[in-house]
């Protein structure tokens, strides 16, 4: 699960609204593993946004529950898989846990090394994974 | 935005567990569009579940609200997009609307002419749809 996490481009990052709404955007991220636990870091990035596309931020500030996906698809269906990971997340508008998050995307990421994420980090707190089959 | 949709074999569906936090799970699906609007409709297939994997199913009937995002994801972040369709859920346990659901979906999937989907089948009747860029 952790490697295919760690490996993995895109996940799909689910919150909930303050209407009780489901709400999901695909997102870059990085996966951060310590003897504490897994976190989870996702930045608003510099692609062009429109105005509902920091629904996420405002969502997570109202509740932070926020779950992660990360899968397989291929039209054979033996290949198939999935790994999510359920958790609380904090916003990070600054500071060095924020700096360490931006470090480590953009180590991931080359596409962020041009342009580094100007806006708050998303960091999920990992409580619980999930895995299929 | 509805060819996309159309399109995608696969897309990622949220809902919302009674506790309000968020749950999302890949999932095959096949959309049907009229003058009256939008549905789309999954099944529960016979890929072996784990008892968790219906918590999709316990959601909906608690709480209908849905989200469908279907997206695509390469390096080249030129060419990123996504589509997402909200809306409300029902769950058919039997009926024509199921029956004609099944059959949209084994004409999409070949893969489900071999074994037809036994579970219930979730129509989402779209009320919103978003997209990027």
């Amino acid at each position: 699960m952790r490697r295919r996490v760690e490996e993995a481009r895109v996940g799909r990052l689910a919150t909930v609204t303050p209407d009780a709404l489901p709400h999901v955007v695909p997102c870059c991220f990085v996966s951060s593993f310590d003897a504490t636990g897994t976190v989870v870091y996702s930045a608003v990035d510099a692609k062009p946004k429109s105005s509902l596309a920091l629904r996420r931020i405002d969502n997570l500030r109202a509740n932070p529950a926020a779950a992660l996906l990360v899968d397989h698809y291929a039209d054979d269906w033996s290949t198939l898989w999935w790994v999510r990971v359920d958790g609380t997340a904090r916003i990070l508008e600054s500071g060095t846990e924020r700096d360490d998050a931006l470090a480590l995307l953009v180590d991931k990421y080359e596409q962020y090394r041009k342009e580094p994420p100007p806006g708050p980090v998303i960091a999920l707190d990992v409580t619980a994974w999930r895995a299929w089959p």
